[in-house]
């Protein structure tokens, strides 16, 4: 089948080879036409998975109408501060034709507050749109090392659809309805990671960011109750499952800026020097955000928004997270 | 306040250290009086808590009348194994006094596959006993690494009571009174560490550990829904945070037995070389049969079980685990 995918980065990059894997003719857009001739080339993506082969049927391009204009199916793994005006490049070729698609995105639009399935029925018409998310460190899939991913829709015949597709011998798919709590979980454990990462960067223990991430846990499922999300979503891949890879593995961007904060490195300082998005940084304004929108208490992401964007100290953020009142957990105490 | 804390383990210690921090004037039990002598004499204990000095009101003793005798509280936190034969022992000195008891005992009693709150009303009579669960590395909690657990009681008073006695800065304790679950999540996850350490042996990777501890959590959960115990527990301090950092953290003793199996070596090579117990290798055997006794399938533990006790391979184990056929998330799939 011939497949499209829209982003070359990191998770792109390694989706496409799971699609190869499974005997798919992938088309990978990414912006800088430049940069692409070079990785069709040297068949390596060195900026953002470095070290991994690209082999298989791929090819790559920066022209929306060769990547995607006779896609049989839509795969889009681009930033989310990018998603709209990349989804307006290929409106000419994927709106209103519909095909299947798929956001692997973990993000909100800025300021509309708007999830990525829901930029694609915006953009491009799309009645159901499918997400992907889970436990998925890109490295690993893209070597092949055992992984094993949630799909939602809520047209059960397009998840079962994209199940299809990724499956393979090392790449499990499974498949659920709750578009909205694979979106959510997908997104808001960055922030947590973020979190996570401040608190390992400060010395504090695995005990301390073990309460930390299951109060996250616990933040995350009530925003998503809130937005009409399915408890049960979070306690799978796309929730507890990406939220401890997120948290616990070293190899998380996300957790690495924490970590940078925690050691006293500024925001600025430590973007500068990156080449791949930290997508927490910007989800959690949004998260908060949302958060107001729908009434409901985030203490973790509210700390981390004012380390992030109001110039508070860490060891401050933490000591506000730590010092409140000890309660009964089901009262929204450690669970809460 | 006068406490006894019989066991004088890692997390024995690290609970009694937390209880002198509190002021409270504690009494240990051991069951080697020579090597209390040098515990008591050196203020260390290299055996079961190498490089923590030991400070504070603390004493110990293998003479349960002088630890318990005069008890205002007692803490019980035996390996499970021991865990009768010693309340029987303190039966004289605890039995009927109406002393708050509470267990940190992670286990089962093999056979009779009662929890160990269960016990304590069986040999002393205790009406509403407590149980103490959560991420706790216990050199962390020793050293006053911020900790976080959860305390269970049916009785709303006796669960504060411990709460007031153990809470302190870098010790913060939340109330519930579903012991089951806290209990059930303590035993448990050192079962789904075996497996998650088995997996790091083997060479996976962080995703399919996480998606495999994802299973897990889900396998408490089912088990504990049988057995009465409030799904919001597994999503808790007991529940999923101990899971985690028992899971991904180093220093945890089940995951290390795991990894050894993973990586070839036999259980009683690995065991044999052990000074403290691995609950999860005894732990097993009794989830496997109260997931019988109660209609529920827990695939991890049994895979586990047969790697440990029928002789297994750990690879084709987890080609079983693996090879299970890709559903829908929310009909036991990946979360179940």
């Amino acid at each position: 089948m011939k497949v499209a995918v829209i982003g070359d980065g990191g998770w792109g990059s390694a989706l496409a080879l799971t699609l190869a894997r499974n005997g798919h003719a992938v088309r990978i857009w990414g912006p800088d036409a430049a940069y692409l001739a070079d990785v069709a080339r040297t068949r390596e993506n060195p900026r953002f998975l470095p070290g991994v082969k690209m082999e298989g049927d791929l090819g790559w391009s920066a022209d929306p109408e060769s990547v995607a204009g006779d896609a049989e199916a839509v795969v889009f793994v681009v930033p989310s501060q990018f998603a709209r005006a990349t989804m307006k490049r290929f409106a000419g070729t994927v709106a209103g034709r519909g095909v299947p698609a798929l956001s692997a995105t973990k993000g909100f639009e800025e300021g509309t507050l708007r999830r990525m399935t829901e930029l694609m029925r915006d953009e491009w018409g799309v009645a159901a749109p499918a997400a992907l998310s889970g436990p998925s460190i890109a490295p690993e899939t893209a070597r092949g090392v055992p992984t094993a991913v949630a799909v939602a829709s809520a047209d059960a015949g397009v998840a079962a659809f994209f199940q299809r597709l990724f499956a393979g011998e090392t790449f499990r798919v499974y498949t659920g309805d709750d578009v909205t709590g694979v979106e959510l979980g997908g997104a808001l454990k960055n922030v947590i990671a973020l979190a996570a990462g401040i608190c390992d960067g400060l010395g504090y223990g695995h005990n301390a960011k073990a309460a930390l991430v299951t109060r996250g846990a616990a933040e995350i499922a009530r925003l998503g109750a809130a937005m009409g999300a399915r408890a049960e979503t979070f306690a799978g891949l796309s929730g507890i499952g990406d939220l401890m890879v997120t948290c616990f593995s070293p190899q998380s961007r996300n957790h690495t800026v924490g970590e940078r904060l925690g050691k006293g490195e500024t925001l600025e300082g430590i973007l500068g020097g990156m080449v791949q998005v930290a997508e927490g940084v910007r989800t959690c304004a949004s998260a908060l955000a949302l958060a107001k929108k729908h009434g409901v208490e985030v203490p973790i992401v509210e700390q981390v928004d004012a380390v992030l964007h109001g110039g508070r100290d860490v060891r401050e953020a933490v000591r506000r997270l730590m010092g409140r009142p000890a309660r009964a957990e089901r009262d929204g105490g450690a669970a809460g």
